[in-house]
């Protein structure tokens, strides 16, 4: 019996169409990537185990997707351990690879292994699918694309400003509206330090990246459940409750750190980034947000976070500075700063906003109806002159019905319809009908170039 | 302790420069896929295994790589059974998933899939990686890429003259000279039938697939093993021997299949397709091999293979007409013909005629070298503008030593250096350097654009 055909949950298939939009997405970023200097790298597929367990935590570790050894995989496997279900222990015996989980981690392991090689500063992007077996729900697949831009080797604030600078042009050519949130790791922990608080960090920074969700009393609730006193709570209040222009937020935020370092030296990087985005000129809505931290932990600078200001839907872009992303690979203090594209959240964004343009949307400038053998052979013969004039054509292979030819061009959208039939052949033109007006004229078959740009 | 990183055997990365050379290579696939009317399509990299299984042959099934199942994958697991060391039944137990191995069974599914949405006849190319758990060696890999483009759902020779137009443009803009070979598996068939051996068909084509590796005298002595008596054997050595010109092996061909009707209409079809690629004009030389068979038995018409020239080395791509592969999914009798082009192959032939053109290779045009911060702002500002006209741009993000700057854009190979300094930033100039002729001289800012283009 034959299989009825499905492909795993939380994977698609991309036809034509949806190809074609999501072609515009990586376009538009892959040449804005180029524009900026930076330079493309891949990666494998599958990693070794060992360079991804124990970079994502328990959970991640759990959601990497790993690959059965070849051949007899029982080798060493302790029955036993089969029967008493100790599938995790044994995952090592029978499991030597995964997929990749994101673009960060094999980066930092392309960096460490290739160090001899490669220019400090070191300016990579890279677009390439990444897995994880999380459980599938809308808008969350087990593989997507992620759209890296990263340079380390710098500690250089000026990376940021480029970097943002390429997100603002980025959105600008796809004519999405946004707003760039920004904050620095160094502020966050000022402000621990601040409100008496310091080895609570990261405590802090879960319970109000969540202020937007739950609202500010929630947060104040969390953050006394994870054992903030209620003087660390009241210090914190005037800070999450900073509000005005940019301008107004540094400068309430440069007078409440006044006596802490850390803060001091964050507040000076955001102005020194904030300022150097003014001088170059910024499209996008620029935010001090103080709640921003976002999930992972390893920022320890700049942190920057993407939103649409059009629709509703969350970070569409994120990113920030790292200090330590090769330590775990034996290369400690390499400084970077990176930024990561969300291209399915973008491409979502694109379609609640119907932003395509029409370029975009169909590759075939023109079909050739097949109206017989002789006729055929001519159609093939015109549109070999187009394509070396760049110009993209296919013939109808079969000598079908009209209206099937017909519909096969309307169902395509293909701009223009060309017939050369018995007349047409005769005096070497060709009937050109236009599909959007129903125009239709005969012309000279060294017009037809012309007529088609 | 840090890991030592490395990456699984038989998989690679790719630097900027790799990169950018296979970038080529591809972005020129594509572009003449998209010329003549091929549409993209994409597909899970994870299949179902029951999608993948029995396609490949037991062996095939061997060497796809399986995902091991999320979650407590003991769980159904016969204890006895892993003891014993019967991995291959316990398989299905503890994996429902595998990485695609090709673009063609994915492509087949889809096409089952999505029937009701696609338009016949369908043309679509599909670039991609696939995974195979081969032995790595010298030019295998376990990872690669695809590049396949295919016609289904039309059975006209016209397809066949279209997808070698393109074959034929691919490797000229590629600056690649090849040969095609061209066979039809009626031909095949009909030889069979001919020398009165139809059930050896299979045993035939895989010997002679052999001729050009082991010579005619080995390939009858394995026909011999494989069960064929002298009679047929010498009833085949004059087909074999055909040589001339492609007009004479088709006449010869003609003559002596001519009671045979198979082989008849298979000579027939060469002859339209040849005579098609006459009208339509091959540069591309064209060799008819009566011993081109391939490995896949699927073909069922048209058989093309090609190979470069100037390079020795495999076939570099092939393809042909099918008419059932779709038929285990449950859609049987859809024709269909294929192409497939081997990027790494391509890729080796590229590097040993050393053809990549210059503009290939590198991305960014000019580096702004980094004096100070008000010179760099003023970079800063330089380099927006250039990319505001198309020209990629980068700015040193450090005040680092000037030797270091200059190492960088060196190793890079970016063509041009601009350097704003304290004079240049008082008199909106910028002293621009040309790395490959040494030469230098100080510019208006307004005209780096020009002379830069």
């Amino acid at each position: 019996m034959a299989q009825k055909p499905s492909i795993p949950k939380g994977t698609r298939d991309f036809g034509a169409a949806e190809m074609a939009r999501r072609n515009y997405i990586f376009d538009t970023i892959r040449s804005v990537f180029r524009l900026y200097g930076f330079r493309p790298i891949e990666t494998p597929a599958m990693e070794n185990l060992s360079t991804l367990m124990g970079k994502y935590g328990e959970e991640g570790d759990k959601l990497l997707f790993k690959i059965l050894n070849s051949g007899d995989w029982t080798r060493g496997v302790d029955p036993a351990m089969v029967g008493a279900g100790e599938a995790a222990k044994l995952t090592p015996k029978v499991s030597e690879k995964g997929l990749r989980y994101d673009l960060t981690v094999p980066f930092a392991r392309f960096v460490v292994q290739h160090r001899a090689e490669l220019q400090m500063p070191f300016k990579r992007y890279q677009i390439q699918p990444v897995w994880r077996a999380d459980r599938p729900q809308k808008g969350r697949y087990r593989e997507f694309y992620q759209c890296d831009a990263d340079v380390v080797g710098s500690d250089s604030l000026l990376n940021e400003i480029e970097l943002l600078n390429l997100v603002d042009e980025v959105f600008a050519r796809l004519g999405i509206r946004i707003t760039i949130k920004i904050n620095n790791r160094k502020v966050l922990a000022g402000i621990a330090e601040h409100i008496g608080a310091p080895d609570k960090l990261v405590d802090i920074t879960t319970a109000i990246d969540k202020i937007d969700k739950i609202g500010m009393e929630a947060v104040c609730a969390e953050l006394g459940e994870r054992g903030l006193d209620c003087a660390a709570i009241e210090a914190l209040r005037p800070i999450l409750a900073i509000g005005g222009t940019l301008d107004e937020r540094l400068c309430a935020l440069e007078t409440l750190l006044a006596a802490n370092p850390t803060g001091t030296l964050g507040v000076k990087e955001l102005r020194e980034v904030t300022d150097g985005l003014k001088a170059t000129g910024l499209r996008a809505e620029l935010e001090l947000d103080v709640s921003l931290a976002r999930g992972l932990n390893y920022y320890t600078g700049t942190i920057i976070e993407v939103k649409a200001r059009d629709v509703a839907i969350g970070s569409i872009t994120g990113g920030g500075r790292y200090d330590n992303l090769t330590g775990v690979f034996g290369m400690p203090g390499l400084s970077g700063v990176g930024i990561s594209f969300g291209a399915d959240r973008i491409y979502d964004v694109l379609n609640a906003l119907d932003l395509y343009p029409a370029e975009a949307q169909n590759s075939t400038r023109v079909i050739f109806l097949n109206l017989g053998a002789a006729e055929a052979a001519a159609s093939l013969r015109a549109a070999m002159d187009l394509r070396a004039q760049g110009v993209a054509a296919e013939v109808y292979p079969d000598t079908a019905k009209m209206k099937k030819q017909m519909g096969y061009a309307d169902a395509l959208r293909i701009p223009y319809v060309a017939i050369i039939g018995e007349e047409e052949l005769a005096e070497s033109s060709v009937t050109l009908k236009n599909m959007a007006t129903g125009e239709q004229s005969r012309i000279a078959l060294d017009a037809l170039a012309g007529a088609l740009s």
